[in-house]
Parts: structure tokens; sequence; C-alpha cells
């Protein structure tokens, strides 16, 4: 399986892409979209249609990730972010992607193992997993966390639930919300 | 000059063209694009992008024009329309068409002459401007009502108006905002 994990905002996208092997998790790419601030909208949302449909083609992935958004106390930034959301949803829909949806507390639980870590543990943490040289840039980290909270949410995480309820027991590693490192 | 009106929604999204000939506005075609609301988000994005750039190949418009949103009081509401503006918008992009924003008050002032009207005073007055035969349903009738503010408030509404200026008063029509009907 190979995941797509998208950190959607009208400034910048993040995305990165994961494959899942069994327990094992491998880097493939990540980056972030910058969005020029100075175009009309619709050209600004066209920016992260066509860097996403891209990127789909360029790394063929089985699945897709969204961070399902914070609705931000400001309703015209819940607006703006709102359609950048739209504009990823659509690049996945044309793509012909499935994509799951997570809450920033359930991308924080499965990546760090606690729902209100700071952004910097969610970095650290996707540098761990994925054995990064380096500390993933913001956006690319959320867009990464995404990817893996999905590998360990979908088949890999129902196998464990599902082994720990056949054995008459729910597995530990399965509290703590993550699985792998 | 042929313009494409939007009224974009996550469960019914309106279209309406409208032809504009110097200060004739001629009905082309409208409807409403009804989203199925049992599907992904993703897939009733993707309702929208697909079905609006189809309606852009079938009637070849030279610009569109969108309501702007009205920012809702709950934010779940105002994240919903944020995504299904950015699904309209992204397929203007995609078809390559610009996209012209009017508020609520500026489309209602330019077809009714009211920035206040019912939504009941915009459709008989979009069927009054259209020469239709029965009342455009709501969602028709706010997409054409953008359409034809478009008409207005484009070189048209600039044309009066210049030619107001130059002698030396404001043409009546322009006050009220509504032009033609």
């Amino acid at each position: 399986m190979r995941i797509l994990g998208i950190d959607p905002g009208l400034r910048r996208t993040g995305f990165g892409v994961v494959d899942v092997q069994g327990m094992h998790l491998q880097y493939i790419t990540s980056g972030t979209i910058v969005i020029p601030a100075d175009q009309p909208l619709a050209q600004r949302l066209k920016v992260i249609l066509d860097n996403l449909r891209e990127i789909v083609r360029d790394t063929e992935p089985t699945v897709s990730a969204l961070e399902k958004v914070f609705v931000n106390a400001n309703p015209m930034s819940t607006l703006l972010l709102g359609q950048a959301r739209g504009a990823a949803l659509c690049a996945m829909a044309d793509s012909q992607l499935l994509v799951h949806e997570y809450t920033a507390l359930q991308i924080k639980k499965a990546v760090v193992g606690n729902g209100h870590a700071a952004k910097e543990q969610v970095q650290k943490m996707v540098q761990h997993l994925l054995k990064l040289d380096g500390l993933p840039a913001a956006d690319s980290a959320d867009a990464l966390a995404c990817a893996i909270c999905h590998a360990h949410a979908g088949p890999l995480a129902q196998r464990l639930k599902l082994s720990g309820e056949l054995a008459g027991q729910r597995g530990n590693r399965l509290r703590g919300g993550r699985l792998i490192g």
C-alpha cells in the first residue's frame, strides 16, 4: 500500500508519500506546494489541483489521507481553508484515489502517542518513524504524519485489533494509538 | 459575451448561462446539479467538478460569475460550503474560464435594485429580465442572477457609467443598480 498524505492550505499545501509493507514504513517523497498569494482565488486553487494531480501521476499512490480540518474561530479562514481542501479533494477524486480523513487528534495519537503533542514532537516522530536524515519541514511532516496515521488505522490496525480480539485481549500497542516505532 | 453564473453548494449547485449583446440579455440554459448526500465528500465534490466542466464544454461561456459566500454563523456549514466552492472554482480554472465574484448584496442590487430583496423577488426579476415562461427554481435563479449581475457590472455598466459621466450626469438607471428590464 502506498499512501499519499495531504495537509491542505491555501498558502501552503504539504504532501508526503509513504509505502507500507506489513509493519514496515518506507519514506518515498514529500514536499510543500507553495501557492502564490498574488493570484486570483481560482488560480491559486488550480495550483493545488494541478500539483496534486501531478504528484499522483508521478508517485502512483493506492490511497490518500487528509487531515480533517480544524474549524477555525475565524469564519473567513475556515472558508479559505475549505476551498483549499475542496481543491485537494477534487484532485484526489479526479485521480480516482480514495480519500480517508483523520482529525489532528487521531493523527497525533497515531504518530506521537499523544493527541495533544506539539508540532515539533510530530516532526521528530515522523523523522524517527521514516528514518529520515533531517527533520522534515512542518507542512511535509503534517502530510507524512497523516499518511502514517492511515497506515496505522488501516488494515494493519484492523489486523492487530483482530488478533488481539481473537486472543481474548486488546493489544497494548493499540492503546496508545501508536503501533510502530 | 456568454456568462456562466454559478451558485455553489454541497447539496445543490445552481448554474445558469446568459448571453449579453449590448443591452440585450438572452437566456441560454440553467439548472441545478443535485449532489447525492450518501457519498463520500470527495465524490460529492467530483460531481460538482465534472458537471460544471461538462456544462462549460457544452455551452462554451466566455466568462463565469460566482456568488461570494455568505460566511455562515455555523463554522461546519462554512467549511462545507467552502469545499463546494473550491470544487466549482477548480472546474472554472480547469476550463481556463475567468471567474468574477459578487456578494449577494451586489447581485440583488443588480437584479432587483434592492440589496435586501427576498428570494422570491430575485426569482421574479430573473424571470422578467430573461423573458422566461415560468419562475426559475431557486438555485437556477440565483445562478442566473449572478450571471446578470456580471452582465451589468461588466463592460455594459462601465459604458453606461462612462456615458453618464461624459454627459455630466450619472445615469438614473445606474443608481438603483438595475440597468435592464
